[in-house]
């Protein structure tokens, strides 16, 4: 089962709009909190890639503030490189610092009167879940045992989304609005040329396509199947506020219900 | 309202024997596991002054075996020190911090299917927490806000036991078994002589004093009271097993029932 | 003996302009490096408070192009409290940390081609250094013991100039141009209304009375006598290269020599 | 050029022992001081992976009084994972954090009157050094670039030792007394069974076959030659000092000379 799937049988197409969020650390600030404004999910660092409590805490407020549903976004313990260096863990290791990183968010929510809703790995082992079925159970395993109300969120067609079938829990499948596709669904990687699209209007319309159509064109001109539950923008960048608004002004213009999952 | 009242107008002394656990990191381990074969309750590192999620993994699991009731033991982000070292926080800082940690060590009980039931502030933040209102208080707040049904251990008659009961949580007042009293019921400083206790015999009979009549002797001569509802022992060191393992013996042989404060 | 000494015995006014630089850390930056242009003297993070190994390699480089003087900023052992806040540590402690940063920066020197002229402590650990003997001593040996060629750059008349003369090494006097003066020559905490100032031409002009006369209006109006061989500007935050600019024009149509106290 | 040859060339066989040494970490320590007065030269952790500048002072100190000659062991900022999981650095990343490393434990030896004379990378980035030319690359220029008369200690016949002469700095080729061989003289993995030897006997044994014949036995029974001018013995695990004594005296009474390629 998945999260969209109320939505498409109630007729109108809906979608979720996510961003990283909370990636401080200490006197560092990467995200502009008027980012909450426009999307309808928020990422948030659980301080091992980035994020500290007291980050942590205001972030979640924030997002609690604004009505964006909220996910823990648990990552390598690697601040220095941002958790986006692969790192030889083992599925055990996995589990446990998923777990770890789930809890210390959960409080923070609990504390501050909201609710944690979803899982999101960050950086790498995004990449490696996506990839490899024993890291992808390892983080379905630690969602379950923490919370199995809790959702988890991935690339669509990857290995985290089934490792969430086959542990039991729900999942809800992102695509990428700014980022070039090879024709087997996956993300051309950022070390390439043409990874990153620019161009407000350019990722706008992608958008708008993917959660009409339920594809995007791929790198090489072909027509790439993806489960759009979710449009993942980027939180950080000069440019980031700027994009997700003009995504989600086209969304709506094409009449598309710009709303979170966890509410649908 | 604390927790030992029950257990003493059932007519039978009772108390706790805790000790500190899961201060590994890594590669490194500090505690032998036989302790928990003596102590009835095991307050486990979280992460920042030692532990990581994989140690604390193994200390939950292994202190649920034993039927040993857990608590969390946050401290200061100083891995180096040890979280011996005093840090000028804010009580904001204090809270969003023991929250955090409180979350994850709460995730890990829940993953290995048990529960936590109590809070203990480590070091310099335990010794800033009995003497400080400002950080008693953020630390019984961060307490009851991710869950009121959480107990706070902490020294008798400090401030920390003032500040669970003026927000409102249960507290367990502790005495130590190894350490040197003043006449004003503080602990005498590790840095002064004669501030570590010696020798088997003598710890043990200073316990089932403290137990038995509710004061110790200071390290002047004078009497002191102190309410010993928990006896804190040291989970480190080489002889830390024997030690309380003595007294645990001397507790049993004078009619002491050892049992954690939270069955009580 | 002190560097400032020579330049004004050469009958014209110099002032070195000094500010904190690399306190970026993996994906974060603090810093503008158009800072460089105008500085006369960097002191660059070596990875405790801030900074990382690329991060300072970055900027040495930068600093080196432009030929402004290097020196190394070491801090306490707290990146999430940017070492800001005090800790308790000993002067063994402080000794040991300093040695290692100073002789981290230095390899990244030496690697980069250039070459480490001065040590300046940062945050906690300089207004610790600035009243405290013993912290003071120990950063002086610490800097004599890895290369007594290196100058001490530290807060005018406070206990850190003079465990440099003490300990035989050279001291640079500092001044800070937009924080206010108690009349003690000390500067009024943050933490107390009107500690730091506003305005480029108050700056401005504040900077080049303190070259001019040696003096500095108190924030209670008296005058304070302030050694001036260097001006501390902020690195960081929105105005700081603005800032720091209009000091240099001001103090060069004054007749003021900005030259870093390395090359006097 | 290796540092053996000159020995070699001596009539008389002579070979260095050498072990991991400071891998403690505030609290935590790894490894036996006793061993110092065994081995020969001693790769001290320079705060990454273990170490911190305590550690390294003391350790430094430690080896310094023994005659031990000192070698810098970078390695991952990975302490939870002590160095040894794989991270996806790149070279330049390598290069920048080994320059720090090396200056950081060159300080602490110049602080404390002695002097580093070489370096050895650690745990997964040694493994990475030993297969890929341009993480070995890096390395060696780090190495150059901070002072080129240090030596740097790899493994025989790996991409580092050619790194080192390719990049102009001289090499030392070491083998592993307690580590199985396959036999196209790379080790077999931990991960596999028979990877590492029991018994001293055995493995002194083998240590005099690697000096005497320059040859080792593979698990699968083929000779393989093995230059062996420093013979790597483990820093801890209980048995360390008691299996390289075993090793020391059997070399001895083969009528080897057991002495740093430093002294040579």
């Amino acid at each position: 089962m998945n999260a969209a799937q109320d939505s498409i049988s109630a007729g109108r197409l809906t979608v979720d709009l996510n961003a990283d969020m909370g990636e401080g650390f200490g006197r560092y600030r990467l995200n502009d909190d008027a980012m909450l404004a426009t999307v309808t999910s928020a990422s948030i660092a659980c301080g091992f890639h980035a994020g500290d409590p007291v980050v942590m805490r205001e972030t979640v407020t924030n997002a609690s503030a604004r009505g964006v549903t909220i996910g823990a976004h648990p990552g390598y313990p690697d601040l220095v490189g941002f958790g986006r260096r692969d790192l030889a863990v083992t599925p055990s290791e996995v589990e446990a610092m998923v777990v770890y990183q789930i809890g210390a968010l959960q409080a923070v929510c609990v504390a501050a009167g909201t609710q944690l809703r979803y899982v999101k790995p960050h950086g790498s082992l995004y990449n490696r879940a996506a990839r490899d079925a024993a890291t992808a159970d390892a983080i379905a395993r630690a969602v379950r045992s923490v919370d199995s109300s809790l959702m988890l969120l991935g690339l669509a067609r990857s290995a985290l989304i089934e490792a969430a079938e086959r542990v039991g829990i729900r999942s809800v499948s992102e695509a990428f609005v700014d980022r070039a596709y090879r024709s087997d669904g996956t993300l051309v990687p950022r070390s390439e040329p043409g990874a990153v699209l620019d161009g407000h209007g350019a990722v706008a319309d992608r958008a708008m396509r993917m959660v009409e159509t339920g594809t995007v064109l791929s790198i090489d001109g072909s027509v790439v199947r993806v489960r759009a539950e979710s449009l993942c923008t980027h939180g950080d960048g000069p440019d980031a506020v700027a994009i997700v608004r003009a995504v989600r002004t086209r969304l709506e213009q094409g009449g598309v219900s710009v709303v979170s999952f966890a509410r649908a």
